[in-house]
């Protein structure tokens, strides 16, 4: 006896794509009859904490994270760590309350707005040869002329190609000699539009801030958060899903209060 | 243009569901046709990880969860925190690099074992009444008599209505004068089975072990993290979920050569 309302079934209805997604070769075609959403491809959009992750320096902390063993084996017979982390490090989460006092926590964000249809706008071209560059309304434009309109609810993620200077901190970072970061991110024009006229869930990057690294006074995080929506930041393998069909799980730590925090990211279609 | 290559669209196949789930209203009928999974119904089976969750008492560890600010809006305008945590608090999962040396960690499960099919087992009936109770095989069995064969790459999660006891972490940890814990758990005989016979991703539980609490030596943990696959403690409002036909979400932090670490685990259907 079935207890729930909806089945869900998969039709093919174009080609085969070539993305270096993990394809499920145990989804055969009996199967795609069980109970359960269906999909082919996932990918994880995660990168993997440790103390070598590029982060944004920030006052009176000196190291961005520690994992210190509290059982070993040889001691205990069990591993296991203790951590020691800020809320804005790797792959992670802001919530409105980073920036607005009274403004949502992490632990309290909408459940619906962390499944989601993901929208992927590459702007690699100009954001390789320009770490000042942004993703701008134009850009927006140019995405929907080809996909269409933003679904509603979206997370829309900014690929610039940044991500492949990941292995190495110092370049991710892109400080100048007077400490200005220097990376891509949106401009607040587009921030603004996705708040106001598309009504999106929430916004990623590919780099450390979405806002550029060259506002120093994070007109966007204030703009975007202003809005009551989470942001992304720090995304991995953006460029291996769609840009358009794609849906996105935020798995964002769930602590009370918390303005940020560690966010597993998984892209499904 | 798309450049997906799988659509999915939604049927109704039953009546509606009484679950307390969140229904998304913003589903309308021409959504459905969008681009992206669909699915009715969300689930936050994630515990709020603060200060007074309950935890299983770890040596040489003082404190479960410390959330210390680094920037408040008085003096920087933002606000952010720094945690102290362990591995083990919360809703969180369990890698086989727990208890065994090579095991993987958090960071390197299979990104397609952390989005599977959710199979709820209730024992709840027993669980109440007797805190030293097991899921066994029999109950295995019955629930395979009224729902089928639990399917590949399932996530199995043990109902034992442990959770009504969340606001009390002295109950909910039940710990008898010689600080032996009573609450439910495996027994290590479902544990082999659902390994070996069923090929499941990973298990799941309301209280805090795969182990029922009176088992001091840790039988049901080495078992399955033998076998290479995943756990996950403390799971929040199982009740709310269908015993079949739902999809879960394993948002596990991904944190290098991590033995475990929060989750966020979303239910949908």
């Amino acid at each position: 006896m079935k207890t729930h309302g909806i089945a869900l079934v998969a039709t093919a209805t174009g080609l085969l794509t070539t993305w270096t997604a993990v394809t499920l070769s145990h989804l055969t075609a009996s199967e795609m009859k069980a109970p359960g959403l269906k999909f082919a491809h996932v990918v994880d959009l995660t990168h993997t904490l440790d103390e070598d992750t590029p982060y944004i320096p920030v006052r009176n902390i000196t190291f961005p994270f520690r994992k210190t063993p509290i059982a070993t084996f040889a001691a205990n017979g069990v591993a296991a760590y203790r951590w020691e982390i800020h809320e804005h490090l790797g792959t992670h989460i802001d919530a409105p309350s980073h920036f607005f006092e009274g403004g949502l926590p992490v632990d309290r964000l909408p459940v619906d707005s962390l499944i989601v249809p993901l929208v992927v706008i590459d702007i690699s071209t100009k954001g390789v040869s320009d770490p000042n560059s942004s993703l701008t309304v134009a850009d927006i434009e140019t995405w929907e002329r080809r996909h269409g309109r933003i679904p509603q609810h979206a997370a829309v993620m900014m690929v610039s190609g940044w991500d492949s200077r990941i292995e190495d901190a110092k370049a991710f970072v892109n400080a100048d000699a007077s400490g200005v970061m220097h990376f891509p991110g949106y401009s607040p024009a587009a921030a603004s539009f996705l708040a106001r006229s598309r009504e999106v869930s929430g916004i990623g990057v590919d780099t450390l801030s979405i806002d550029p690294g060259v506002d120093t006074t994070y007109t966007v995080h204030k703009a975007w958060l202003a809005s009551g929506k989470w942001a992304v930041e720090l995304v991995a393998n953006l460029r291996q899903v769609p840009a358009s069909g794609a849906t996105v799980f935020v798995g964002a730590a769930k602590v009370r209060g918390a303005t940020g925090g560690p966010v597993r990211l998984l892209a499904v279609w």
